[in-house]
């Protein structure tokens, strides 16, 4: 059962959510390296995504009805299958939707962020 | 036992000690005014922090040695006793160790959502 939710800054699983979708969006990704690039994006703001987090990130989406899971060759190997992640018939109208509901929460959330800042300093 | 910090966002836990140290070195104020007041402070924001949260943050200040609770007379009545917070004779020094370190922090998520908006819209 899902926190009724506090309303305080975004949650990292969303946060993920919008990540995968754009990496997705852009590329052609299988699960591990998506880990992995995720895992090496926030580095140098103190941010590393931990492994059970980025899966559940991904089932989500899944379970929405956005992402489907592919096994196949992995590109240039012969025999390596992976596990790559592609969009639903439906999956990038899904996906722009909750994107622009997640633009609406970050810009929410930098100006809580924004009056912190200016209220405490 | 704490959790493991992921690193992501600042904890609500954190924000909301930063602003009882800035409302208590501002104001003489008693544990329901306080949370009177945070309550709304971020209502425009859609944020609402529950009480739970407030009181844990305070206790946390407590034993951090920051602050202690005295009961007195609430200002303008003659009988209501009401819990005041105020700071210990090191508290001082140490809020504002502590609202040093939380810049910081603050400051890094402003970037990690900054960031966030400009990789994916």
């Amino acid at each position: 059962m899902e926190r009724q939710p506090s309303g305080f800054l975004v949650k990292q699983r969303a946060f993920l959510k919008l990540y995968l979708i754009t990496l997705i969006e852009n590329n052609h990704l299988y699960g591990l390296k998506l880990r992995d690039l995720l895992k090496e994006e926030f580095r140098g703001l103190g941010y590393r995504p931990n492994h059970p987090e980025i899966y559940k990130a991904l089932h989500d989406l899944i379970e929405q009805g956005i992402l489907f899971q592919q096994k196949e060759k992995k590109q240039g190997t012969i025999y390596q299958e992976v596990v790559y992640y592609q969009f639903t018939e439906q999956g990038k109208e899904k996906a722009e939707a909750y994107k622009k509901q997640l633009k609406i929460e970050l810009e929410r959330c930098l100006k809580l962020l924004e009056k912190a800042i200016k209220d405490n300093f």
